[in-house]
Parts: structure tokens; sequence; C-alpha cells
């Protein structure tokens, strides 16, 4: 992968506001985690879903991006298998499923630091003609 | 509704970072809404998926909650139709469409300040015995 | 809608295998129903998850193509409320949320005859060039 | 696993109405296939989406229910990479991705018999109390 686009991919601004750091980049793939701060909680003092989406968006972003053609997400599902608490630091890893010219699918997991699967989430791409690097 | 469980409901902690406004609480149903700042973007430069998704997770938490009985996000499904842009005032609604003793299903639309659909989405809650409130 | 167009979205062999009947075709608009039979229930003796859905599916298409351009489902996120029993009357509304020119997002209700609501669906189409009547 | 819980699990009727075949069984896992018959198209002439999320929830089924106790699908997502076409055997795997003692979650893959990709799906079931056998 080009360097400029590697840049390109890492700055996200909402990722960095909520300090998700990029650990991995390749084609059609992505690692990106999070410490769940107390700002990232919700009312019942759980990792708020919104900020475990946000980091399952954000892996799943990059890789869908990753080839350099623009990707705009159209879909994603997610489940959520366990609580996230404060101190925590969640990872995902987003795959590439399938892709053709039109679509792309990919498929993300979120473990925690002792491994217990957070969630999971499919998400789909609609791949714009253009490139954007 | 009790006072003390609108002001549990109010008090989440993300949502209140990311400067989100609870516009109204019912039984079954909340508006919320957030300002797009450049911080929120994605490196398209459009508002990031994790800003829209965590706005409708915020209406999807307090519609959930709402009779004071412990509600956790199992499922949410979203689809995005348009892209928010900085300076945007995303509203998302969220009413119940449906629920059980175990199960609550809840529907989450998000619109621009001219009325734009900006996303759709499906919550699915697991309603536990406790009383949070 | 021209006659050719509605007598090509009836002509589902898959639903006539069903018994779906349909009861209303206008653009981006579908109704559909079916008996739930015997051979239609699962090893609870509830009606099929695939029979529900399938139910959802035939107004999701019927809708999504009613404007005589070819559109093919990539995406459906079903919710179960209520089981269906032998001999209810299954009724599916299919309703366009939103479409562009690429992709079109459809929302799909399912109740029985009684009127409880026994499942809510999403789908998203993607829209080909081609017209296929 | 119980020769008696196996039956159970194959005595879907649904199933056998589509000539739905089971090739494999354990906890937690399930293999079903089908062959795709003229009754089974959509009115482009591809496999009818129903009759793949049917093989879909076939799987999940089986695999959710293969401790004995009830299990309850409440939401599944699917997404369709491929069509299948008159001829195809479509071949589904549905695997446990987790489980607690209310909700468990399954991840299926459909493919054609010469491997590719048809569609993928995720499933939630509510895990009730009682064993069905």
């Amino acid at each position: 992968m080009k360097e400029v686009l590697i840049d390109k991919l890492l700055a996200d601004p909402f990722a960095k506001y909520l300090g998700i750091q990029v650990k991995k980049v390749e084609e059609g793939k992505a690692i990106v985690s999070v410490l769940v701060k107390e700002d990232f909680l919700n009312f019942h003092g759980a990792a708020n879903g919104g900020l475990i989406f946000s980091l399952v968006d954000v892996a799943f972003a990059i890789a869908s991006n990753s080839y350099g053609q623009t990707a705009v997400g159209v879909n994603v599902n997610i489940n959520y298998m366990k609580a996230g608490i404060p101190g925590d630091i969640l990872t995902t890893t987003a795959e590439e499923v399938s892709k053709n010219h039109k679509l792309g699918f990919y498929r993300m997991l979120v473990h925690n630091q002792i491994g217990d699967l957070i969630a999971t989430a499919d998400g789909m791409v609609y791949r714009k003609k253009e490139m954007f690097v």
C-alpha cells in the first residue's frame, strides 16, 4: 500500500477524538483499538454501544477503503455479546468477506484485553467509481 | 415518568462527551440531536458513521430504559441513506415497535435540519428483571 | 403501472410454490399474504422463520422492482416478535423508505389475521441500470 | 448427542417441504444443503432470497437447538453476495459464535457447489428455560 493512502486512512478526525489507535492496515483488513474511559460509558456504567460501534466502524472504513477506491458504508449490523467496562482495551479486527465492483462486505470482531468476545458486526459498502488517492 | 428516572436517563457520559442533546423523553420514546462538528468527521469529510450510530444508540437506550427496567442492547442494524456534513444538526427519534417481558424492539430514524432522511435503524434489547431506578 | 410489469412481478415461482397471494402492487409498495400450512412449520410446531422471511422477501422484491428497473436484494435484517401458528394468515406490507439511483431501502411489517405484529424487516436493494420490462 | 434429540431436529416440516438435506449435526453446529429447483426461483430467474434464507434458517435452528434447550430465533441479518441459479446445490454451515444462559449467536455461510460464497448471515436466539427433549 502507498504511504499517501495509509496517511489518508489514518487521518480520521472522529477516530482521533476517541483516541482510537490503528494497529494494522492491509488491503481488505484493519486492526484498531481503544481504551474505555469514563467519558465513554453509558448510564448503566458500561462501555457505550456507540463507542463500541465507533471502534467497529473505524476498522470497517479502513479495511473497505484500503484499495484507494472510495467506499461508503451503507449497512452495518452489530450484535453485543458482553459488556465492556472502564479500563478495558477493546480491539476490533475487520476482514473482507467478499467484494465485487460495486459492493464490499466486511466482518468485524471486537475483543477485550483478555480475549472475551464483546461484539460481532457485519458491514456493507457501496464502492464508487472514483479513487480518493 | 419519575424525575429520578429522567435524571438517570440523561446522565449518559458518552452522550455528554459528544454534545448530544435530549429533546424529549417519554415511555418507549426519545428524541435526541447533535451538531456535526469537525471532530466528528471521517476521512472522506462526512459525518462519521460512528457519530450517527452513537446518536441513534442514545435515543435507543433512553427509549428502551424508559420504564425503569434495565434494558441492554443486543442487536442494532443501521442503514445509511445520505451523508451528514459539517454544521448539520442531526436528530434521531426512537420509538418502541414491540416489547414482551424479555425483549424489546425499537425503530430509529435520523434526519438532518432540512428533513432529509440520513439513516434508519432497528434495535433490540434484552430486558433484565431488575429495575435500575 | 403497465400491465406487462405487474404480470412479471406476479410471476414468481417460489411465491406460487408457497401459495403466497399478492394483494396489492403499487410503485414502491406491495402487500402479500400466506396461509400457515402444516408443511410450513418448524420442529417446535410454529411457523418456520424461513416461511415468514419468504413472505417478507416476496413483498420486498415486488416493491423494489415496481419501477421496472432491475433491483437485486443485497441485505435484509429481520426481527421476530411473536410466533405464527398453523392456520394463521400472515400478511406483509412492504414500503419504500428511500431510494437513490443505485440503492433502495424498504421496510416490511408482518401481521397475523388478528393484527398482532409477528415480525419487522428492513431490506436494501442494489439497482442495476437495466430495465427488465 | 442423544438420538431422540437428533430425530427431533431433523423433523422440520418446512425443511422437508423444500427438500433440504441435513448433512451434519453437532452441538452448536449444523451443515445443510438444497438443490435449486425451478420452483425455487424469483421473477428474475435466480434462486429466491426466501429459499436461500430458509436454508440458512434451517441450519441456524438446528445449531441453536442442538443442546435440547428450546431456542427461538429473534433476529437474523443476511447479506447476499452472488446469485444462485437453477441446478445449483447450495450448502449452509451454521456455527455458534457465542452463547450465555439467555442468548445465543450464530454465523451462517452459504456456498454453491463450486465454492462461491453466495450469502452470509448472523442469527440470534432467545434461549428459554425449558428443554424440548
